[in-house]
């Protein structure tokens, strides 16, 4: 009971504590985690829950292979990707499988139906933006029409901020992951204010998306085109060391982006062009968003279909619902209602406007940044509530439910530990701990835009219905 | 009894330990402290000797008026100073008294038979620059001759890191203090590597320096000029949450400042000019520094000479001597032997070939970043050597010689506790707790550059020397 006392010397220090607790929960040893229960230890903010429901351990595929090893050496592969950014294209020209009046979107499978306030919006804005309608109300009535197919973004290697909307005409990052050659791709990042992405659609919102593929599309493309490839996972790891988690905070990410680019830009650009690209860029720190997502997807792609392999592919949110994806089941979603978001909230908005939570953005989170990165960005949180020991802590929550840690992504406040990777199912349903996001609120209306941003945790029927999906296949161990 | 028995338990916890002890030193009960001493709590780092030599408290100039209220509007003008960057003009045009052939160098005065090996360096090749000389036996002969005038940058209004000569030719930064209308002054930082600061002055040394003069300088000033004054303050402040201590780590706030200055820099200057400077900057993440310094010096100029207060305005090392000065006592100096930094070495390299400390850059700590924000920047720790929680611990121990905090520019890892502010000689006295500094550090021997980075603390007798001179003027409290 030795560590017992001393956790119970020391509350109050959740560092400490929580690095200690951690350890126990990890042996897996239920009745002294249950003294520690007893003891009041929860007061740190710990999930001492029992593990989730229908929880078994887990070693061994039907074929009697190694989980863990499986696990390892898909790790490794995350270990090994080099998303690159190599180019810019029009989304239909590039996009797998895009073809006709589709339009992406973010999260699982949703109909028009049921797709909720912001993604009608920024459906809507599409359908202007394509000119497929001219008024909003012709736009509503071709978008219920069934004459636009709406599909998932991650079900084209692509992914989408918030309502994650992607139109054959927008302009798409293209993501090369170096060494296993797969592809990922994410529409230009707006800015904040009035944005497709929250579901806003009103003349600016459209003539900027314009201005994106009529100016910008053009300079940046020609731009990397000329640069050649750039490496993505270094601005990364290097704005992890600026306060960034590259999920809610780019600042140091967009400004590193805009150094590697600027002098290539003005060489091979109009100087209009030059100008006004640049000074949009320095306007939006959030540009590089879209850049880490397609990174994070481009890197997680690598081990999606590996059998018997229980990491977590894709956290996303279709703002009706939650939804996962796990290596071993491949393209299968495993969804739950999408939760609130626990934020702050802009003036004159309150937590009854706000829609629940939305976008493809999880991913970062899925490959350990953002909310579970937090402990890197502590300027981040005053934006979504909370202060710097809570980022901490979650970051150490995070790398309890993950089998690694990122070398070459490293949190100096945890004296260059690496950032959580590969989240383990089995480690989720055991811990009970449940992944963490930290994300912006786009208001529940269509055509209204951002009210607030804060922190969420991944439903734990998704990972429930995973995990007994994939029970059947597994094998418990010794 | 109660704190130290609760020290003595989480003892191992530095950050708990060191917020208490230095409770402990603030109210002065020596004897309290000694029993902290006996345990054994000297263990983390914390200097736990008795007041330096000479102390006696001081509460009263001799006029009766409280050094408290004195310092506290002193720190209130360090507070409302806004360093603005408001041009670049040629150092013999704008640095007042400046004529002839005269060079500025960092530190307290110092003649050329004493100097150091990387200021006889800086020297030579700013007389090659300068074309004074062709050969550097005809520099060495012209800077023994006596015929070229050497005084401290400080003496000028100027600061410049490590050898800081400033020669007649060079471009220099114009900072101005917007509510108070000072100017400061400082050269254009050159990059790492073989440059002039750090003692070298090969042909490459002097090209570069010669196209800062020519490229550089006018692609900025114009730039400056249309943009309009660029608030450094702002600059500082942002970095402080991206990372920077802004004196060894400035990729943060370069980055920001290329944001803030690539589309004036387009649409103003000659592309190709755009480009080379846009480049320079980009492979320069130190640009910054030059900036930082001359800001910290405008805003510390703001108190210099204020009768009756005991705020430090500068620390300086010419790499023989370290100096300070202090508000009351104006342009005086007080000096000891330059300490020797506490480093990490290139290969090749160890401490026997270190120069003693160097450089005006200290600055930056005199105004509680640098060394003193050493908790903002996690990341430079394994530059300088030591680790996150030193870097915690060290701010914390500048804060207890300070008199305030800036509440503009906060430290996010400490909950945005606002940057420690105004160094008291009195606290520093009382405490013995000394400046620390974080610093690189040059070769001793002219001609070769930077070997290495590190810690190092302010002299003591520096101190002991400035509280005699002033203790005469000051009355004990009661």
């Amino acid at each position: 009971m030795d560590i017992v006392s001393t956790l119970g010397r020391e509350r109050g220090n959740e560092n400490l504590l929580f690095g200690q607790a951690l350890k126990v929960v990890n042996v897996g040893l239920d009745s002294f985690r249950q003294s520690l229960v007893d003891q009041g230890v929860g007061v740190v903010g710990v999930n001492w829950q029992p593990p989730l429901s229908g929880y078994i351990p887990l070693n061994e595929t039907a074929d009697g292979l190694s989980i863990d090893a499986i696990n390892g050496r898909a790790v490794g592969k995350l270990k090994a990707s080099r998303p690159m950014l190599v180019g810019l294209a029009v989304a239909r020209d590039i996009v797998p499988k895009f073809s006709g009046k589709m339009l992406l979107h973010a999260g699982a499978p949703v109909g028009w139906r049921s797709m909720c306030g912001p993604m009608k919006g920024a459906i809507v804005g599409a359908i202007l933006y394509e000119r497929w309608a001219i008024t909003e109300a012709d736009a509503l009535q071709l978008a219920a029409s069934g004459d636009v197919r709406f599909e998932p973004c991650h079900h084209h290697d692509a992914v989408g901020p918030m309502a994650g909307v992607v139109s054959p005409s927008m302009p798409v990052f293209i993501v090369k992951n170096e060494p296993f050659g797969n592809l990922a791709f994410a529409s230009v990042n707006e800015g904040l204010g009035k944005v497709l992405r929250y579901g806003a659609y009103s003349a600016e919102v459209i003539e900027r998306l314009r201005w994106i593929e009529k100016i910008l599309y053009g300079a940046l493309a020609r731009t990397i085109e000329k640069l050649g490839p750039i490496d993505l996972r270094t601005i990364i790891s290097q704005a992890l060391h600026m306060g960034d988690e590259v999920h809610n905070r780019n600042r140091a990410a967009t400004s590193l982006f805009i150094r590697s680019v600027a002098p290539a830009l003005i060489e091979h650009c109009a100087k209009s062009e030059a100008i006004s690209v640049l000074k949009f860029l320095d306007s939006n720190d959030h540009f590089f968003l879209n850049l880490s997502m397609a990174a994070c997807k481009a890197t997680l792609a690598s081990i999606e279909n590996t059998p018997g392999c229980t990491l977590v592919t894709a956290m996303a949110r279709n703002g009706v619902e939650f939804g996962i994806r796990v290596a071993a089941f491949g393209e299968r979603w495993f969804t739950a209602p999408a939760p609130r978001v626990n934020g702050l909230w802009f003036p004159g908005f309150s937590e009854s406007d706000a829609n629940p939570d939305l976008g493809d953005s999880a991913i970062t989170e899925t490959l350990g940044l953002g909310g579970a990165s937090m402990a890197a960005a502590p300027a981040i949180v005053r934006f979504i509530g909370g202060d710097v020991a809570l980022s901490t802590q979650l970051t150490k929550e995070m790398a309890a439910i993950s089998v690694s840690e990122h070398e070459a992504i490293t949190i100096p406040s945890l004296d260059f530990r690496g950032s959580p990777l590969g989240i383990d199912l089995r480690k989720v349903m055991e811990t009970a701990i449940l992944p963490v996001i930290n994300t912006g609120v786009a208001h529940r209306e269509p055509g209204i835009g951002m009210i607030g941003a804060g922190i969420v945790r991944a439903p734990k029927e998704c990972f429930e219905s995973a995990f007994a999906y994939g029970a059947s296949m597994f094998r418990a161990g010794t």
